[in-house]
């Protein structure tokens, strides 16, 4: 029995996580404790696991399915960095005593638009009930050519460096569901979308794979993710603030109030990639870009040397201490 | 910065969790979001997921050591049933406040005594924190050659059903931890090891490929999970109690309570290996059975049909509900 539900785990998997794996025959239906990925000659698999607890990554209130598509997009980001492209996921559920059908159904619902969505499907995995919060956990697994992986160790000197499409909106989008700040209710949309529902550029990456040194997505903040990449690739990046690209309803604000600008890109859930690659792909980088539909904005370059630099938005470098960043 | 503890993730996940990932380059010392796993050719990769929840699955005053085994071995028990050959995992753990350092220590070194002990290493995963119980999952593979892996579904008329070990002795071991059944201390002791760490049997699994028709673990019950065995093969299994092997402390107690096979045989958490397999075959099983130092005892037969039929103590056919089983 799972959380308050009045079915048992096998007539809930039946009913409502079983049509989430139909189109596989090696998911047996979910009646098995175990899937089967069959070997797609030439290619290895990327794996990734994010888990998410109500009331820590989502709000308790947040809709059904934006928290499904949160979960598994989170994950899916993972790959898009990667330039994986998605094949299949296990997923655990822990169903406090809260959830409903209702609850479940819209949940399940989520997923599968998701799955239509990214092409992805459920592969398997196990829903349990606790006494605690709701907490999802999702493996995710998709296929990459033989040593075509993206990694966060290949950024090399001369590298410049981009960001896919807009960062701080969905951190915005939080500070506006805590009611910590107040916007215009058609701004305030903008942002909470951002916020509940990422956006994983999974075509992007898949189109940078043979042109990125090194890639990232942006999860943890957009300063501490380049930092990331330049530990890991054992380079310095400087990063410019002022060509951070925002949302038109975000530059707004940061007009208004500069300052802003520091915990937007401390502050993580963006979900956008951080790519770094040599100047000349750059005509190729933005034509990948312009097929996956998103914008890709140089926001620096990578030098000889150690960790992170930023120039603030007049121009002149920042200590990092006064942005409220925490190397981790 | 997970539960209680006084580290942030990242330092938490390079001091624990890095070093048991160690030896595998493409798992890139758990730096990254995700793993590479390279491709076997000629094998698919067997992927399960199990989660277990602190007061659910495992006692809050259960060892950490034997929290990690018995989650990391739940996994591979799903594995051994397939004839997987153990590869990699990933882990979700998601920490309270109560977790301490000390915790953790044991918690990692009971991970890294499994490790060396079923040739599997951690690929990846996601540290988070819960206001709720310690909850934690895992997503386990294993490879398989093409066309090797056993299924539930293969199952066929005529072929004998056998079961490996003893079955009874982790529910006992349950009843007596939560004080709802007393015994000798020796006794106890038997009882509780068979509770808190299950024996999953990867080698028998391995050791049968090409020999089973199917199998599954005992995870549900042995009851249970025959009748998953038999409904989807889309046959009939007829089990006899007086054959389910019992270990002598177990027996002893049937002696004088005979209507406690029906606990035993219902209660699950065995995680021993149900296998169909025709009866030409039996003289090779057991071989595989001693090379993997655990028996394998003949309780059972399929036949057409469907559904599972029980021969009691004494030999007459039984009314399932009276034993407490419920079809899942």
């Amino acid at each position: 029995m799972a959380g308050g539900l009045k079915l048992d785990e096998f007539a809930l998997i039946a009913r409502y996580f079983a049509p989430l794996a139909r189109d596989d025959p090696n998911a047996f239906a979910l009646t098995d404790d175990a899937a089967l990925v069959l070997e797609r000659p030439g290619h290895d698999l990327v794996v990734t696991k994010d888990a998410i607890v109500s009331g820590v990554h989502f709000l308790p209130d947040d809709p059904p399915d934006a928290v499904a598509k949160k979960l598994l997009r989170v994950n899916l980001s993972d790959l898009a960095a990667k330039g994986a492209e998605p094949y299949g996921y296990l997923m655990a559920t822990a169903f406090p005593d809260s959830i409903t059908e209702a609850w479940l159904q819209a949940f399940v619902r989520g997923l599968a638009e998701d799955q239509a969505e990214y092409g992805i499907h459920l592969l398997g995995g196990d829903t349990v009930r606790t006494t605690g919060p709701l907490t999802l956990s999702l493996t995710a697994l998709g296929f990459v050519p033989r040593d075509a992986m993206i990694t966060r160790a290949g950024a090399k000197p001369g590298d410049l460096v981009f960001v896919s499409g807009t960062i701080g909106d969905a951190a915005l989008g939080l500070a506006v569901l805590k009611k910590e700040r107040m916007v215009a209710a058609d701004v305030a949309s903008v942002f909470v979308a951002r916020y509940r529902l990422p956006q994983p550029r999974v075509r992007l990456g898949l189109g940078v794979r043979g042109l990125a040194h090194a890639a990232i997505d942006v999860s943890d903040g957009l300063l501490a993710d380049v930092a990331h990449v330049a530990d890991c690739s054992g380079v310095q990046v400087e990063i410019a603030l002022k060509d951070v690209p925002l949302s038109p309803e975000a530059a707004a604000l940061v007009k208004n109030e500069p300052a802003l600008i520091r915990a937007l890109v401390t502050a993580g859930d963006d979900y956008e990639l951080i790519i770094a690659a040599p100047a000349q792909s750059r005509a190729a980088l933005s034509e990948a870009a312009a097929r996956a539909g998103v914008p890709l904005t140089a926001i620096g370059h990578v030098e000889a040397g150690q960790g992170l630099s930023v120039l603030g938005l007049d121009g002149k470098a920042l200590a990092l201490g006064r942005l409220g960043f925490r190397h981790f």
